[in-house]
């Protein structure tokens, strides 16, 4: 089988950590890179936080490239609560051994994509990073063979707002740039990603596996059910970043189906809105694939 | 029983037909007034189209007042492709013997609710001809007992637009005001009259009665399945309008959650789309009671 | 010489107090009513205030008529610090003698203008009133002889805001509705009041006059040059809404061009901005005279 | 005397080159590098024709480099019109000997500007480099020096729009954080630029001096002159770009009011349009010097 080569861009905050480490431990990716965006917490923390996982996962070999601190045009949204002080939750962290590279995440993005044509992006935070490489280099989105993301929401309302979901919202013109770019991008929304939880039996087996990563995750996912139990007040927190790394590893396990997705950047009420179209008639050009849903097994 | 006092504000089209004939032949409603606004057809025909249902069940005794022929600030948006040229798809349309009132529907709605602080008003189109009266005469929202209406869409997305129902996207302006009153709201958006079909079996029990209204209301609903069929697929066409005064006539059918809805006028990808808010914490204070669950037998 | 006949819908406020007292004692003008709206303050203070001056000018044949008390859409905008808690700045004020109409102000411009003609409007508030009636009945915008307003602003940036004026901020969406009706419509924004400034020598002028209505008058102006030297630091307030009157009673003062002026009713910085655009090529048609210069003699 | 650091980001564009031709022409300015975006015309003739200009002065000592082909988020606006094909009115066009840099606009400006505190940049085009620098790189906006730039509108109205300048309507979104980044910087809008003009006796004093570049630059004002005179009706076109270049050499030359300037990147109406507020209580915190006049000699 030819490993798949994949550029991670996330704002590690707890459930990209989750995420991370279930990447990091997959031998069927070839991770050329993971770059940072601020989100979920400052830039300088997402950028330690991926070296942190990274270096629970033992994967040195790959590189991790700090990129756009802050959205694009909007004010940062606080994310904090959700997330801890150090967007790790309870987690115990330490300064990584290893270090940032000094390229930039745009440039990172920019270059690799110009050098090759096989190169797929997983984004599970805002999308500062790849809209800014957009911006720059617009020919690159014919060279990105797909977009993986985490983000939007239809049938489920928002969650940071009633209408939008935080991942569209925290840069909805970065969001509005990648899906207008003609690349081909799946979208795993809270649609999606409700469906997917981390239940107690779940956290316990993880734990059970017994390696430093699988007790930092367990550790993780127990930090986010107790957020979530708080403020939302379900039993099992879901799994957002998960979804579109299970679709890359496994797409069977997905369902979707053909949208049109726009994102809302004037309006005041629905600022980073998702509306999604599937009426072909209606909706111009299909620009994503739009998970309906998840096998959660 | 005390029969409730109602005004029923619509625009006849296909789907406030069939709930005009329903309101016109249920006793327990004490009809003050007929009110039209210009929405699926021309005011000339909503005005007219209401006269011949009036006729048809014999309730000479209810007035017909014509409000705005359009709405306040948007351009009309046509929807005769739904309703047929006339209003009222197949059905044979006649000049109704019956007059219109001289008085305009929005000096009816400011004189009866000056009057007295018992009525009900239920709307199955825009809103423009209530949100008038409230430009004019803000200290009628105190008055009014019960507004009950059909408009917007959370989980089901937009009809008209992905994001946005027909009716409110019709009017959002009106609608923002109506929302924004202060008034008891009851609002049955699609997620509702989605599951409210009328099947083939529906369809022949209603012909099956005999009456010149019960074959005029099949006729109707027969016209809508043909619709629905066409444009979207269905086999069984939703009964948008007859939500809402289901729930008057038996709350009980009728399954309502507290949430905070606003509408949106100025974002150009959602204009019209209501942001239904369910969690207290983010609502500020609830202003409607938005159906989630229609027991549709 | 025809007397014109004349309805003034005004928020009195100062200046608008100064341009009654001009009006009733303008002969050539058939005033057929005043109607007021809420604005620079409170509407029960506006429909004292336009029955005071009439009281001071003997005027009780014209009839005064309370409107909207708010925007159609926004929040009211407080005025209160330039004109005074009572809107009349330092004069003293009584309870009228002459009561209110009990016609609602829309319905009065309603059935004035389905009765005849020949009439002309003069606005020197938030348009509310005037776009209420248009949004119940819009074939009333074909028998409106002329509208001349205070509203707007272009070379002179704005007053409330960076590039909005008073008047039109107010009430933005009223303003787009009669701009866009197509009537008649001059307008005087502030590129032409601030060319019309009541100096120490004008205002001795006027209070020599020794009427009630002359002394009242010059204390009226005498407000507004406290409140204009406090606030922006002028010594001379301009007369902002004298001169749509002015041009009523003697159009050679006034030079105008001919623009199509719209208002922004969705930009966040420019909400009640006024574009006047005097290109031919990209302004499509015409819709208002703009006055560009005032002979302020 | 010491040289002022200066990168020139522009898109040439016939008032473009003009201004070119006059920088290449000082020998005050120590020209670290020309950035060009798309604009004017098409990325790739803007990057040429900066090159045919820095050929014609014989500055090869120049570096250029290409940054952002198009606007941030919005579609290009074409101006083809008043630049011609090429960019460069009627003059004769070549394949330029210097060569591009191969290091884009966006990662110079960033490199340079972490390098050294003392580099002022003058822009005369949408501001997309710049601004997509500060998505990358906030930091560096505390290191420039100055930014002088043609750009936006007050009392003069726009030119693209009735109420936006081209420059910043050109890229709204750029301009908007140009101007919030916290940069010292001076706007030089229609309102100055109008004062500039290139008339006949002017031109011909340009092309008296006979060096090449003078009869370039008096080929492209005589372009602009017919293209002005045929769209707009003025006899001597505005020299639009010259004017921040005039400031950086002779300060003297222009005079200025602090001012509050914000973009409207929501508003229909009003895209582009710049809000200039001087009045202190009103403003919030001056963040630019906005060119009220210019000495034209």
């Amino acid at each position: 089988m030819t490993r798949s080569p994949l550029i991670i861009d996330c704002d590690p905050g707890v459930d990209d950590a989750v995420m991370l480490a279930l990447a990091f431990g997959s031998p069927e990716l070839d991770l050329l890179g993971v770059t940072v965006a601020g989100g979920n917490v400052d830039i300088e923390l997402t950028a330690r936080n991926a070296r942190i996982l990274r270096q629970l996962a033992g994967r040195e070999d790959v590189p991790v490239h700090a990129g756009c601190p802050a959205p694009m045009l909007r004010e940062p949204v606080a994310a904090a609560e959700f997330h801890g002080a150090s967007g790790l939750g309870s987690l115990e962290v330490f300064e990584p051994a290893g270090k940032l590279s000094d390229v930039h995440a745009v440039d990172f993005l920019i270059r690799t994509l110009r050098a090759r044509r096989d190169v797929s992006i997983l984004i599970t935070g805002p999308m500062t990073n790849l809209a800014t490489a957009l911006v720059m280099a617009p020919d690159i989105a014919g060279a990105i063979r797909q977009v993986a993301a985490m983000g939007g929401a239809r049938s489920e309302g928002g969650n940071i707002t009633a209408s939008a979901e935080f991942n569209i919202f925290a840069d909805p013109h970065a969001a509005d740039i990648v899906l207008r770019a003609g690349i081909p991008t799946l979208l795993a929304g809270l649609d999606a990603t409700h469906q997917v939880r981390a239940t107690k039996e779940r956290i316990a087996q993880v734990r059970a596996n017994g390696s430093p990563m699988a007790l930092a995750s367990a550790q993780l996912l127990d930090f986010s059910a107790g957020v979530e139990r708080r403020i939302v007040g379900w039993d099992a927190p879901p799994l957002h970043d998960a979804v579109p790394l299970a679709w890359m590893l496994a797409p069977g396990l997905v369902e979707t189906r053909p949208a049109t997705v726009r994102v809302e950047t004037r309006g005041d009420l629905t600022l980073g809105h998702t509306a999604v179209e599937f009426r072909e008639n209606r909706a111009g050009v299909f620009n994503v694939d739009w998970v309906v849903k998840v096998n959660a097994q």
